[in-house]
């Protein structure tokens, strides 16, 4: 039997809040600090590492996290969620999005269907599309081979893929694995498609249109003018377009797509990247096998976060670290700041991952969580933040968590030995001196100069950005953000939050307007 | 003679945090709403106009707001910094970024050099090398044209140039003066380059190394990345090759450049976008009169700023309002949302430049600056972040405000009427849909589908994103930025918190460590 509590209802909330807080820049100096960089990592999943030594915590405070995990009883919550329980209260669904990858638990029927397999259906029939796109079995009106792929969508349907595809690009090239270049159109703003079409060679693109409920305002305007320039090109759209939707959509069954690949209700956009939503781009861009791996490596992770020892589950571990930053350091905001430039716009994606799905104020019975849920993500790759706003991480007002992620290797295998070691090594260098100098500081007798120190930071380690290890990042991600929702005891799969913004846009464009909405909307001249 | 005092002794400060809050949801709500959009605004250059109604301010705040201006003597302190008055306090240096894009006060002579002149100078010489380029009369090793431009350069010699490219070149391909296309080289990451170089024809193009000091660790090396592999294709790097740098950089009259322009140490990294290090790329790829409308733009707008009554300073009011949100509404981060996909890496940039400047502990003699300086700097464009982030600015426990950005046109002219509205004014639409949702909220019986309002946001509207619109707007930020500095009291051009990472990356580099930095550096296999 589950308990559904409020955080600030736990005894193990209330023995954190009291628990001596570490003095990091004292734990981290000396020989204190090199034992604590042993000690306090947990292995995950494709050879990545979760060390956490330079966080707040010590063991005593681990101990009041594995009691708080406990109470909020994390991994009972992971396991109903697998079991097909109804998890997303709000809208009375599964939270199916690991069956994408693997099962873990029992089946799960839900509509009368057995949901891994009908996952894993769709997988199936995209990898059989894309290899006869590859062999030219399915071509372009002149009977030639596509050899682009450009994703219509927007939010979950846009940044998860479209991270995970620059995240993979040069290593795929660099693997002789990039079978079709991919881009992606999303804003409703004209001169992102349009800029997209001029770039794109129409002729030999294929275009993916992905929206659940096939009504997204965005993705179907941008629809139509990808529509609209094949026409003018004298092409026929019908040979040149994808869905990605649910069975029930208008996009479904439709004559106006090669072919439609399903999604269904179950699978929010944030944590759609691991099915079709992900998948058609992926597998068409990368080869079916690449795509598989990834969800390989999400899958080994998923499996992890089932751990009951705080300590042998990076996942649950990572969250309530979070959780105490929030809750007990008061801490507003985290970074995300890998030292990948094939990461740049993973920070994008854990953006809406994590801000779309712990931005609430009320609990997942919709009663007040009268307490901090869901932090502010921003972040940028290293060693570029350091030349930016890394002078506000060190020296400003606030302090920000960080989360680094590095590799041992990099993606192209191209790299030169200058002053003495290779960039890779120089990029290295710089994320290991940035833990330390964050967590450290440095006294000056020059105040402008001093550093307090204190800033903590985690770092996700690994040999390579990969398919695998990248599937293990995503993943990771996507329970720390589950285990936190479990924590607060809000509903992380929902997001009431966009529709008022939806309703008054559609006033806009039907005139029915008054007050400050009419004037706004005659100061945009709309 | 001015008074530099810490915010937290003034009167106008003490009287502000008196004043009676607006209750934003209820002054937006209805008519008065209509008649503030209609009244709290304040035209800028270039057709712009700053919107400030959905702000937690009315007229008696705006009046303290005003007192809080003339005591710290805002303007006074602009107007001494453009004289040439030693104002970055920490580096005892001028601070002459205004000086690139014309003169407001008398002539300010440095090193016994008039810089305005300088500047000038250096257009003049990046206009005249462009022309040769364009005409062939400077061609690679085999007399043919240069036909791609590539900067390499980290920070300021990356962001702002990079946004600004990226904001016009749809524009620029419009009207039919894209004239090389530019990209990018800033992360020491080895895949950056390695990807930018797979991009460009190498045969074909010019690098431009960015770096006042040269000798910033990522620019050089990657420098040498590209010298080698412009070798390694048979390729006289000399003969591709220029420099942005110092007169007495190691770059400066140095044979393995093409040719040199120079900067020097009164413009900080993140305000140099106007000068050689924005103008030497921009100049290339769109023409010299081109970067010449950006200045146009820039130089109108800092004039704007010199205006002594708040309400005809958008700047200043900008400023003040930020100050109120941060220092008396506790507010810790500001969004900044585009609506316009041709400023997608415009936050980053203003990340930099709001976050660098404002990220300081001390004030602008070294003593403690006891108060919230800084905020923290995010965003992503709309419509996209609607479907990303937003959740947790309309429903989040803490308040972000916003600064929204939009256009009644968009650039590229290609739009299409799809259910009865184009695309830009769906944009729009949306953008003022939020700007209400945000504001005045909407109750329902449902506490998880209810919007609490009071989420405070500005627009910076416009006919159009053109050079000149687009130097306004950067302007705009730059002088916000520099008169929240005064208001703090702090030193908003220097940044010393970079150094001490910088120093313990050279020593895991020269296997100098110990303790935790040495456990990080084998972790990381350096």
């Amino acid at each position: 039997m589950l308990n559904w509590n409020n955080l600030d209802t736990t005894r193990a909330f209330e023995e954190l809040k009291k628990a001596e807080k570490v003095d990091l820049t004292k734990a981290m100096v000396g020989e204190s600090g090199g034992e604590r960089v042993r000690k306090y990592h947990v292995p995950m999943s494709a050879g990545l590492d979760y060390n956490f030594a330079a966080k707040n915590v010590d063991d005593n405070i681990l101990e009041k996290l594995a009691a708080l995990a406990e109470e909020q009883q994390l991994v009972d919550k992971y396991e109903s969620l697998l079991n097909g329980d109804i998890i997303n209260t709000g809208e009375k669904r599964h939270v199916l999005h690991q069956l994408t990858r693997g099962q873990l638990k029992g089946d799960v029927i839900a509509d009368g269907v057995n949901k891994r397999a009908f996952y894993k259906e769709q997988q199936d029939h995209i990898a059989a599309f894309a290899k006869k796109v590859y062999s030219g079995e399915i071509s372009n009106e002149k009977g030639e081979k596509f050899t682009e792929v450009v994703q219509i969508g927007i939010g979950g349907s846009d940044l998860g893929p479209r991270a995970l595809y620059i995240a993979l690009e040069n290593w795929a090239r660099a693997h002789q694995t990039l079978k079709m270049r991919a881009r992606f159109i999303s804003n409703v703003d004209p001169d992102d498609a349009a800029a997209v079409l001029n770039a794109t060679d129409l002729a030999h693109a294929l275009f993916i249109v992905v929206s659940k409920s096939g009504t997204t305002l965005e993705t179907l305007t941008n629809e139509t003018f990808v529509k609209n320039a094949l026409t003018r090109e004298g092409l026929n759209p019908a040979k040149h377009m994808l869905a990605v939707t649910s069975e029930t959509s208008p996009l479904a069954k439709n004559e106006g797509y090669l072919a439609a690949f399903f999604m269904d209700d179950y699978i929010g956009g944030r944590y759609s990247s691991s099915s079709a939503v992900g998948g058609a781009v992926l597998s068409l861009a990368f080869g079916p096998e690449v795509f598989a791996e990834i969800l390989d490596g999400m899958h080994e992770e998923d499996k992890l976060a089932l751990n009951r020892n705080l300590l042998e589950n990076p996942e649950m571990l990572d969250a309530l670290i979070g959780v105490y930053e929030r809750n007990v350091l008061g801490y507003q905001t985290t970074a995300v700041l890998p030292y990948s430039q094939a990461l740049s716009r993973f920070p994008a994606h854990l953006q809406q991952l994590d801000m779309e799905s712990g931005g609430k104020s009320v609990n997942r019975f919709g009663e007040p969580a009268d307490y901090p849920t869901g932090p502010i993500i921003f972040g940028e790759p290293g060693t570029n933040g350091q030349h930016s706003f890394y002078q506000l991480l060190h020296q400003g007002k606030n302090i920000i968590p960080m989360q680094f992620v590095g590799f041992r290797s990099n993606q192209t295998g191209m790299d030169d030995v200058i002053e003495g070691s290779t960039s890779q090594e120089k990029l290295c260098a710089n994320v290991a001196a940035q833990i330390v100098a964050f967590a450290c500081g440095r006294d000056n007798e020059n105040p402008n100069k001093r550093f307090s120190g204190n800033r903590p930071s985690s770092i996700i380690t690994g040999d390579q950005l990969t398919p695998k290890s990248l599937g293990a990042l995503l993943s990771h991600f996507e329970n720390k953000v589950m285990f936190q929702g479990f924590t607060w005891n809000i509903n992380s799969f929902d997001q009431e939050g966009v529709q008022l913004g939806k309703v008054l846009a559609k006033k806009v464009l039907a005139h029915e307007t008054d007050g400050a909405l009419a004037e706004y909307s005659k100061l945009l001249n709309v």
